[in-house]
């Protein structure tokens, strides 16, 4: 028995040609029903973030190598670039290198074009970085941020990080995680505690505290001791972590003898937040959540989705008063959030907590069953459809009535327009629901109407 | 004298982490305005080419080398990644680099996912793509393309190419360019000459006739003269290249006793163009387009601006039947087109053809003007106005009045609200008109509508 035909013309498929495709471990990409589903997740974050003020900006994925590691990036996880041929030779072209953020290019853009931008600089940012992480579950090499920022030039009032706070909280609501729990901390109240203990800062105990969400309290005050932190501060740290609200706040500060500055700041920016919007009830007191060393410097934000607590934290971000600081000679002090959204998106299919629709936007199919007698009034069809601003999918192969069919349903195509000799004569089509399989003779004349009419679900009932 | 704060500053900076920043040659960003004016000329093909049943795809950025490479990516523009310090003991890591267009990830995507694809395939996308080409006047290093492809698995009937035609008319009517002119050539009428003549094929003769354009016919005729092409050849060629009437190639190719096949093909194709609106008169037959050596099998396709010639094509493609023939056994043709978005905008602009407005999507500020006594007011404003729908910007740094002004004017945001404890006492707000400077006394129920009013400039006249 000869082989199939497919497997004979493999086997005699030139081999110095063939390459090899697979999936690259880290970069993920989507077929269409679910990058249709991310696009429409996107489209929401944008708009509530265009309809809180900020404006658009995009940088080039690459940078200066030494623009990313000023900054604080991940040396060995940064993608550098080879020099392409024509630039070998010459020794001024600088090295370049993948961003890992967004943060890092935008701090880069406004030093860059500072003369020409208004300040507060509201922008959102929606594009992807590249990180050369060790591949693990859910982590990955190539993927997407959506970050807002509002920047100052010189100074920038805390009422900034109520607005990101608000802004960030309505994003989420947008894309059904108004369940979602913000977990605020102000970094100031953590070293107003060092100082009143006679220690110069609270650097050094950032990264023991920020383990306590996973080690547990216990743990990260036993490894304070460990490391010489006097006991009384040892004490207050204790308590600060067991915080729920502010005024238990103000008290370990008073009997501390620390300053209230930090608390004052917070409840500020939470009272605010909930008069813009936020519902108080969303904002959790967490000073466990340090996020990283040295690069905030006031407000502190992480955001998780009850019963997906593992997922880790969704939306983090913080205020950053000196980012810009190694760019130019100016202070450009900062306060934003990112959604990690490739992430995100992940997570939520696999949580079935979003919807993946059709596999095109399409709504409407025109059928091509007589073709060769009547493809001028498919086209001329298709065309009509369109111009009424249905998205139209037009099947041109040469197939029997019933392919052309399955193509609709695989697709996810609700109406399909069919039309012969019958219909064409009396100058109407037959306008089929592939939801209910209800077909319907309908003039063309009433045609755009008629298909708006079955794809709002309203009109569908009336119809019935 | 001392030096400014400023200067003193500057000099005194820690010069180690002081890191240079501007921009890196061929990589191109916008400032907020113009950001803003491109995304929405992108919203407008990714309207018309949804309607046309296009579905979004995207792929990594990343590709394997070899990858890129099978397919035609000439080497030495390809810009390679280095590999991340995670990678460097592991030999099995592929070589990675950074796609040069977008067909040819597409094409591996559709081998890669076809089991879980439905044929033909209309997919839109619009990435960056990177080529590392010699900095010259409009040449980008890193640009985007926005490309629309129909696949199809074992067959594609040509009146895809018709489909793909129309909708990239469309397409660029939507953004302002309806008099652009869509040139229009088929690989098989030149190879049916070639063919008549007793010689193989057209590959050795494309190079030289895609010159046309620029060195003239006359040039064209004597190279391939010299090129030892037979006499009649040259001749057809060269009543070829003067046809503006698919009669007219006709009689050349009879008149050569060639097949009339790809003469056909076309007819049938810009025929098939009309009937989906494409106007007749916007497409012209030219067969001195070849676009590269040995792509494209069928259909070719260019595009011009009158008046812009020398932009040269803003938008290119055409059939290709074997493009994913590296990379599986089965045969997958297709036909596309591209356009490259951020050189046209950049051309736009330039040609004041596309129009650049604010540099936010706001269309109110909310001002707070005694913000330590209204604070919560102005926030609950901000709050009403988003709720109704209105892009709306806080204005939150301590500044007086005409300072926050002076941001609504240079951001280009039309209205303002201005309320003081007179304003607030009668449970009102000043609403001012930037565009004509006049001041409106509104009540804050009413003031989500009348935003919407003095937003449609219809209403605008009523009121006015």
């Amino acid at each position: 028995m000869p082989p199939s035909p497919d497997k004979s013309a493999h086997e005699q498929h030139d081999e110095r040609r063939h390459v090899k495709v697979g999936p690259i471990s880290g970069f993920p990409e989507l077929l269409p029903a679910h990058q249709r589903a991310l696009d429409a997740l996107i489209e929401k974050i944008r708009t509530t973030y265009e309809r809180c003020g900020f404006t658009p900006i995009e940088t080039p994925a690459v940078e200066r190598a030494d623009v990313l590691t000023a900054k604080g990036g991940v040396q060995r996880q940064i993608y550098g670039l080879t020099r392409p041929a024509v630039d070998r030779a010459d020794a001024d072209a600088p090295e370049i290198a993948l961003r890992f953020d967004l943060t890092v290019p935008t701090a880069r853009f406004v030093v860059q074009h500072e003369a020409q931008l208004q300040f507060p600089l509201r922008r959102y940012q929606h594009q992807r970085v590249w990180r050369g992480e060790r591949a693990q579950r859910g982590r990955f090499r190539e993927f997407a941020q959506f970050d807002i920022d509002i920047i100052g030039r010189g100074g920038l009032d805390d009422l900034h990080d109520a607005e990101v706070i608000a802004v960030m909280a309505q994003a989420l609501a947008a894309i059904g995680l108004a369940d979602a729990r913000i977990h605020v901390s102000h970094r100031r109240v953590l070293t107003a505690l060092t100082e009143a203990a006679g220690l110069d800062g609270a650097d050094g105990m950032l990264a023991t505290i920020d383990r306590a969400g996973r080690a547990g309290v216990e743990a990260v005050l036993a490894d304070l001791a460990r490391q010489e932190v006097p006991e009384p501060l040892v004490t207050s740290v204790g308590r600060l972590l067991a915080c729920t609200t502010l005024e238990e706040v103000r008290g370990v500060l008073e009997d501390a003898g620390a300053s209230a500055d930090g608390v004052d700041a917070l409840q500020r920016i939470v009272e605010s937040a909930v008069v813009l919007g936020t519902p108080r009830e969303r904002m959790v007191l967490d000073f466990s959540i340090a996020r990283g060393l040295d690069y905030y410097t006031g407000l502190v934000v992480e955001t998780f989705v009850p019963g997906h607590e593992r997922w880790g934290s969704i939306c983090s971000g913080g205020r950053y008063d000196n980012l810009a600081s190694h760019f130019g000679s100016r202070t450009f002090p900062g306060v934003g959030v990112s959604i990690g959204v490739t992430r995100l998106f992940d997570l939520l299919v696999k949580a079935r907590r979003v919807e993946i629709g059709a596999a095109t936007p399409a709504v409407v199919l025109v059928c091509t069953p007589e073709r060769d007698r009547y493809l001028t009034s498919y086209l001329d069809l298709a065309r009509r459809l369109r111009a009424a601003g249905h998205d139209t999918e037009l099947f041109l192969q040469r197939r029997p009535l019933r392919d052309q069919l399955t193509t609709a349903a695989r697709k996810g195509i609700p109406l399909v327009v069919i039309a012969g000799e019958r219909e064409l004569a009396e100058e109407a089509v037959g306008l089929k629901d592939m939801r209910d399989g209800v077909q319907r003779l309908v003039p063309i004349d009433e045609l755009p109407e008629r298909v708006a009419e079955l794809l709002d679900p309203a009109s569908v009932e009336v119809a019935a």
